[in-house]
């Protein structure tokens, strides 16, 4: 198929074009990688069963070769054939193999003892050699950025206000921990993925002809993969493990989406604190060729809102009646590309963390239309604390008398007979703060360090 | 790209494969239709300049030709290059055309314009020749299906329980009604689609320096393509037309949904009153020979859990900052899969529906089963009717009696001497329906060749 | 109970105070309104049976007053007794009337004929009286506004950019129409809206008992009511209609937040052109006395968070097995919150329009800031209108050049020998708006004028 | 206010009434209980104060008692008047404490200091003592039930199809499973649970004023409370822990919602394997008197449907940008409603699941009806094994045959001399599974006893 003749976007677009930024996610979860895994399993149940005795060693061999070879598209044409896509797959083996090995193909197995156990190890293997260093290298850039960063002063703003002031580093810092928590979800949902060997209605009905232990011959199954079993199956495996992966997938993305939020408002022509790093070549507009939009910010917000509702789908496919109906089917084909689009985001985060233009200038500037009014807090709590009464008021009123006169807060305050008493008690370093506003910032910088120690370490990276 | 190299399900098993129900849908919602959609809004505006007299006509002609000539993959290049996707199909098509006529390619346009014009009218088309067809061929099927099946004695069910009797044909009269319903729903929505030709923030500034009257330039453009001007428009043209056909078609997917799952109890191996066609050489289970599984009606429902949730990202995708923001451009790419998604469904239904199996020995049993208890209502609403101060306590309580002895309610009755006074002044008509609850079944035929009738001609199916 | 018992915050802290806005809402959302309409439903029956002849006038009034009459508080005690709602109403009317007329309380009806045509009925009604006045106010307010601001010089933002000139008037003119158009979508909707009284599944079954023509005893019923029957029902009225109208109103509210999310960007300390009126005694932060934080604006977006996503089991409660199950019941209770909700942001959004602060000045200074970029478009059509084959990328070079040398891109232009021959064609006008860039606004201020024109007429706002 | 005057069907109709089974829900999730909640905070915090030294023990013992006194009605009335609703607590406790003391009220905190301290203690508390009990309860009933049912045979299905046996208790364990698997979850999310105590901006600039450590001064306050302190935090805490405890609840409420849809759909006329237990007194159908419904399964996927989607809004309120909006604020207000609905259900569900009628004989009729046809996995494994080279097909089509001719699948294979050499090579045992297929139950009973097990165990279920 020609590639522009696609309808999903995903593929397109975000995937499919040969320097696509998650090229290597299709040996986890193309339809290529689909089969591929799912033959894996095939040959892993041929090496149990000749341990087990059940088959000889040759056959499981030769099984094992032969599901190596089967493609996508032999078993689409049996499929298309026969309407059943697992039975195709064993099809195809079976049909490279010996008389004396084709009925060791697939042997006592129901579709979904292999397409779940393929899946869980694809959404595995994808998440450790994908999903997981994609993240923490957004997380080192990160991290760097917010240490670079950590004494850079800039206005904290609630509500989009200028409220107190902080660093830019710090700012920064509340991504490194979010997103260092949702790299330890991620991690922590991978771990509880399991497979599952006990047949049509999940009570090892037909393992049970051959063995007294079918437990012990689900664990070798699974074992070859490097997988456990689900404490209960029925004919599929119980969704709660792959449902909490989505779930600190899309929670991870939230916490891209958030930072791309603040980024691209940050970016606002009348804030300009940064700025995405603009190639010599770039067009801005189709129209106004002076714009510089923060085209990567706005893209991650985009796949964000496309993928975050499809958490819904997820929650709606644990509901499966009685050992299983196929309504999660199709649906559940889709899953694959929640991760796609997350790993898309985290590397265009990373591409234009590295190259993030930080304007000082602008986040002093901004600074210092505020400054007036920034020590509007220090001032009421200093106030109560040397007990005056009803500080925040007597504060909340000076701000008025301050935009009126365009006078500074403790200028006014310093002024003021009727708070003398209180304002004689600061100590100079209180003073200090009050007259230097720039200096309170708490522990911006500090804090920043110990948040970036931490997660360096925790998440080991180097 | 190897189609089995794709990472979304809808383009490697839905819509890619050769022999898909939907192919034709390429035409509309593939990225070469994309584009060749915007390459039509290109030509569009040259044809506007040369009526206009900006350009000449054989300046329009040159862009129109060079217009058609473009092709994704060029475009895409192009892209790759200056990272502006709008501007690369202008520089493309400027490749093709005259120093002279370089000029007028795009000429006063924003990205946009030519965007959401493109989008109005693939969506328009698309609807207009696809996805409206396809479900008035549903339509027809339901249509036939449930006129043949008017008089067919069927229980009807509320909460899963036996109620009152139905007709099968009055059963699927309903589905030929909100179907028919929400076809309308979909041509109303598709009717009020427009496009825009206001420039980069909506107030035709660039179109302002040529034109005294811009509004009527900006219909002249989309009067090339047969679309109308949006009233206001930004950047963009307003989300909510678009909105509401997403609307229409999501609300058609759960019709199509709740039809699928209706099917698929019904084929329960309890109740086995209908069932989807089997071909002969098709698997049912990969280990359980003899199954026979609802597959079509359950890839419905799971087609349906994908996309429904999507409509969140549509909501979402109303909210554009200011004259807009880009968050919306990567999700609205996704749009047309919720077309494709719906298409395919009913595609899919439309040949369950024609081949579809109906057990009326089945039918037949299962409403014996009930048939003791089903004069309930009647007899209550007799027994009040005739001055029974309490008759629906009295029969609730002789149903507990019925279930008990196993005897018919109307036997029971009629052996009551408390209730004598009553039964005496049941017509005769009024026992035989007590005596035949077949006969219960009020006006189920008569409805369904009324309701047939209605969206037959209302749809103008013929 | 205690209000502050609840744990609805809908009922705590949005509806439930004294003063709350939507306090009139009440009449047709709260339990004590639903079990009204219901006994509203049950009168009309009685009034029909007696039209048709089946009861006496007198028993029809006896039936009508005791209905009237009938509290949620006792039918929700029999309710305990006997586990089923609509029995329990009925119970209630029943003990309220003589004997001669218990059997015509809720005669030959199913729960849901009741329930449904109550629905529908409230529905109606609360959209008519409440719901689109409401809106229609909000409305009125931003057509003032926007025709007041409607040559208020503001710059027009794309990606939250400076893009070109509009007025502050026609970007409110764009709410104006997105508005007027949901209002219109609301109010066709509502026009939509059905009962029925097709019995227990919708055969007209027990109907059928008494009349020849069931169809007209069900019209005549709804009649009563000001309410036309559903083409098809089971045991309730197909959904569609309430979803179309709960879709109107969740598609409304994407506006409302649109609308918020751009006044509120607008308020940040950095742009500051608009502002929430802030009373005196009005405290901004608990700890940042000078703080004024747009917080109406904030909590309109925050409830469309809350009830957007709501419209997903909206869509599922589409979906009810065969004649019906119950898993629509729970949920679509919920169904009034997100109209209680819309109307709570609709009159917080007009009060806030109607004392919105507009900061002129702000809005000067900030076009102000890019006022030399500004002329990068028509410097860059006009260039190419006269002959320049590579306008665009010319500007985009000289916008760099603008900005190194922070002179105004036209004065770059004038002085570059290179494209004299272009410059000189321009026409004395278009060298006008080259030089001020204010006059480059194109027709914002007609457009704005001929919207709110257009929806004042539309939507007959006097 | 009339209980029957809110329009939360939340308040009116499934917590606010006198016998709720959720009514100590209350405690943590009603608004009295939120501002309680709040109060403890600005207690502990004054305690914090006293052993920091800040202010005096008396001080401290003061401001806790007036903490302690404070109703939500004060608070509302004066947050009328200030606009403020944290300012407007610490105000109520001001007025309540000496002059003195008043400055230490609220000292160096902002808002959300209290609002998020208050409701990570709320919600850990509420998981704690109310949601983990309540699941466990509904747990251990389950473990009885399965325990009860180990051995009862049971047809099991996969898409609603006969498949292979099982039994009930079997089919249970999957729920036991499942749900002790979320309630493990929802543990381990509340211990992630945090709170915060940084300031305004989370750089602890007030608190910088006065503590050289404030990082302690931050632990110190939490500590009173049995809380710990977020790594990093703005104006308020990360988002994420809340996320994940939400996130853990819905998924336990798709578990709950499918366990109530299997059983339902075992309740239906034609299956009748299990039902909900009936009273005496329950009317089943207004109209419908011998109607007997699983009104209490319908309604947990009903409110399932409800609750589920809102984890959308969740998702969405972990954006906050900069160092916070306030877009989450009335949007958090309603997670509370999450786990008032899903208690609700397990409680419903423990109540139907101690009184569950299990029909014995409806489960052997039905597993009767296939019996012919069960052995088809058995008999095509056994004869691969025994080396018959395409035992699938041949099954496949002797089911074809079975079908038409009635006869068991086992008893047309002895008869048929093609296979023969295979069927002389199965065991005794094998034989036997063959002619009996109620032996065909794998491993059902034993598998049931394990799970049970564990999950007593690892859940400490006395």
């Amino acid at each position: 198929m020609d590639l522009f003749d696609s309808v999903s976007p995903l593929d397109y677009r975000y995937y499919g074009r040969e320097d696509s930024l998650v090229k290597e996610l299709g040996q986890y979860f193309s339809e290529n990688a689909r089969i591929k895994y799912q033959a894996r399993v095939e040959a892993a149940l041929a090496n149990a069963l000749a341990k087990k005795g059940i088959c000889s060693e040759k056959i499981a061999k030769e099984i094992s070769e032969a599901a190596e070879k089967v493609s996508a598209e032999e078993v689409y044409a049996e499929e298309d054939r026969i309407k059943h896509d697992v039975r195709a797959l064993a099809n195809c083996i079976r049909a490279k193999v010996s008389g004396e090995a084709k009925p060791f193909v697939h042997f006592s197995a129901t579709s979904y003892d292999i397409i779940d156990s393929a899946n869980a190890l694809r959404y595995k293997e994808a998440t450790e050699r994908v999903v997981l260093p994609a993240l923490k290298e957004l997380e080192k850039s990160l991290i760097e950025l917010a240490l670079n960063e950590k004494s850079t002063l800039q206005i904290g703003r609630t509500h989009g206000q200028h409220a107190e002031p902080i660093t830019f580093g710090f700012a920064l810092a509340e991504y490194v921990d979010r997103l260092g928590n949702r790299i330890k979800a991620i991690g922590h949902a991978k771990d509880s993925i399991v497979g599952k060997f006990s047949g049509a209605v999940g009570a090892h009905n037909a393992a049970s002809l051959f063995f007294d232990k079918p437990l012990e011959f689900e664990a070798a199954v699974l074992h070859e993969l490097g997988l456990k079993a689900a404490l209960h199956s029925t004919q599929i495996v119980a969704p709660e493990p792959v449902v909490d992966l989505a779930h600190a997938a899309v929670s991870a993305f939230s916490v891209l989406a958030n930072f791309a939020d603040d980024m691209r408002n940050l970016q606002r022509s009348e804030i300009a604190e940064v700025a995405e790093q603009f190639s010599g070549k770039q067009v801005g507009s189709s129209t106004m060729p002076h714009k510089r939009n923060p085209i990567n910010f706005e893209n991650v917000k985009s796949l964000y809102k496309e993928f975050m509702p499809r958490m819904n789908t997820v929650y709606l496919d644990q509901i499966s009646e009685h050992q299983r109906d196929l309504t999660n089917s199709a649906s559940s084909r889709f899953m694959p590309e929640l991760f796609v689009a997350l790993i898309i985001c985290a590397k265009r985060l990373n591409k234009v963390c590295k190259g993030m233009v930080v304007d000082k200038a602008s986040m002093h500037k901004n600074f210092m239309q505020s400054r007036n009014l920034l020590v509007a807090e220090p001032l009421y709590i200093l106030l109560a604390y040397y007990g005056h009464a009803d500080a925040h008021e007597y504060v909340r009123e000076l701000t008025l008398k301050a935009k009126q006169t365009e006078k500074s807060l403790w200028e006014l305050a310093m002024a003021d007979n009727s708070i003398r008493e209180y304002v004689n008690k600061f100590t100079p370093k209180q003073k200090g703060t009050l007259s230097n506003p720039e200096q309170y910032v708490g522990i911006a910088e500090k804090k920043t360090e110990g948040i970036c120690e931490h997660w360096s370490k925790e998440l080991d990276l180097q």
